[in-house]
């Protein structure tokens, strides 16, 4: 299962792709361990941040961003989308600019077939550190080694995008065993 | 001119396309009083709303109402979209909502190479109704008076996307006039 994670923002957009891969062979480094049981590996694709400047106009920002996530979905071809739930911000109006930016996300992601799944900030620290009130610090540094990246990816918002990303693949795995 | 309205909501988007005519002609209803003069007049092309279920997932709304604006966009070919500017909102939920069906119609807009123009509550009060508190009913009654409507548009989110697409023309014409 393939996730494109967005951390939506009104100057940087953060996003990453990662697979979650079912991995069956009986791999060396077990020692037969996990002989016969699924191994699951998550594989960071691409991350990076869409980035538009604070001073275009708001419609010409957001079409920047709306077609750079059209590209990233067009060449990764992601099974699902996760963006993260918000419940807090400064005031009505950075909301509702945040807002706008979820918007085209949403429809990025609808207009390709895809549906969305939300996640609270909470569920998403929890998923990569275990702890929901994690700092951001703790959150890169999970995910680097959850994704045997070599470093912290540069861009935080990249980094915040691979948690969403992970979040969900955890989440739908959990899920996946509960059913079965 | 032609101007788009919108109306943005998370149920009722309300749209509006209303032309200012530069009539020069010497109306026999003049009776002279406007020879030499331009003879502004607003006409209303057509308004509505786009209703969308709120038991549908955002994303899915998110793509009606943006396929909605796009074909209105590509029917009657504004010069312009005007929106609501937004200051107020119950709580940051709300806000972000609303967010994010504006920044659908801006995507829209932009997508199609226009300008967005947003207005105040209180500007398009004015600009409709000459006083920036005016109630809600008197700002419909003022829009199908001043677009000769036989009668009050059934839809209140058409009324007030007709509203600001009147906003928009009355500050338009008025830059135009101390211009030159």
């Amino acid at each position: 299962m393939r996730v494109l994670g967005i951390d939506c923002g009104t100057e940087y957009t953060g996003y990453g792709v990662v697979d979650l891969l079912s991995d069956d062979r009986n791999d060396d480094r077990d020692h037969g361990r996990n002989h016969g049981r699924n191994h699951d590996r998550l594989v960071c694709i691409c991350c990076g941040a869409i980035k538009v400047s604070p001073r275009d106009p708001m419609p010409a920002r957001l079409s920047r961003i709306s077609i750079g996530l059209q590209e990233l979905i067009a060449r990764h071809r992601p099974d699902r989308v996760a963006i993260e739930d918000v419940f807090y911000a400064a005031n009505v109006k950075s909301a509702l600019k945040l807002g706008q930016v979820r918007g085209v996300a949403m429809l990025a992601a609808a207009s390709a077939g895809l549906e969305v799944a939300e996640y609270s900030p909470l569920s998403i620290k929890s998923a990569v550190v275990g702890y929901g009130r994690a700092e951001k610090h703790q959150v890169q540094q999970m995910v680097a080694r959850l994704l045997n990246l070599e470093q912290v990816p540069e861009t935080p918002d990249a980094a915040d995008a691979l948690a969403i990303a992970i979040c969900h693949l955890h989440t739908a795995a959990t899920q996946e065993r509960q059913a079965s």
